[in-house]
């Protein structure tokens, strides 16, 4: 096993996709970055796809992380929401296509069971998790931001042992 | 009105991205080029949207469209399926934010009234009135290429009757 470990998450969203850089050194996780990707709904579709595009494309050049955990997003019966949050998904992967990067899906049960240790947390208790995980001063926020430190702390929680239906 | 243009048609998809490029001189309709995209369910998802977001880029690169007309694609009640094509068309349009194409979005409805004169038109007859309308000597295959020509062809039918809800 590396000893040194960059990892991305990302929370995509088309009106705000997080995204958190997290290393694993050892055992011992900490907090690179963390930032939101926001785009106003005044703007064209086109343009906000670039935005979340370019500025994932930007995190990843400056933290050339190796890998990255995202989301696989629920959306019960709301099509209209799935298709809004898988274009903006698609726009995030392709930054992640292009550097090369595993990209490992996980469920929000999966996340929240991997730093929460319930799979129905609540978003102040995954915002109040990474604090604590990563050894923050205070709460990551947004909470687009701590969602996508999950995915990333979820990541690496899920290396080894991938059967468990995460990366990959 | 420019009496030359150029416009690109998308029909996006995870499996099948159809493309459509087609020249408007004065009142006269031409195809240049059309062809789809198509990415294996055996490869991972980063890769085929990443293959999406390079082939649509190269088309981009290599005809010059000054904008584009796309499908907004309804789904019924599949979630899922909707999910997946957000994200293929995200990676889509990424490459035509990029390029700073305009960007139309019509409803399969308003292409099919654009194309065949009637909203409920099937695929048979989208491929055969993109044949007649754009003299081709064979019907466009893929089907996904023929909808990516109509909705190119609907872009430059609602010019200057963006009213119709469709372009922009």
């Amino acid at each position: 096993m590396q000893q040194r470990r960059i990892i991305l998450g990302i929370d995509p969203g088309l009106a705000n996709t997080g995204w958190g850089v997290i290393e694993r050194n050892g055992s011992k996780l900490s907090c690179v970055a963390y930032g939101c990707v926001s785009t106003g709904a005044d703007r064209e579709l086109a343009w906000r796809l670039g935005k979340i595009h370019q500025q994932i494309t930007a995190v990843v050049q400056r933290f050339s992380p190796e890998a990255v955990g995202i989301e696989t997003v629920w959306f019960g019966q709301n099509v209209s929401a799935a298709f809004a949050t898988g274009q903006a998904r698609g726009a995030a992967l392709v930054a992640c296509a292009q550097a090369g990067l595993s990209v490992g899906e996980f469920s929000p049960r999966q996340i929240k069971l991997s730093v929460v240790g319930t799979g129905s947390a609540d978003k102040s208790q995954v915002q109040y998790m990474m604090k604590q995980l990563l050894g923050l001063d205070e709460a990551p926020r947004p909470d687009h931001a701590a969602d996508a430190l999950a995915a990333a702390v979820c990541y690496v929680t899920h290396e080894g042992s991938q059967s468990a239906g995460g990366a990959r």
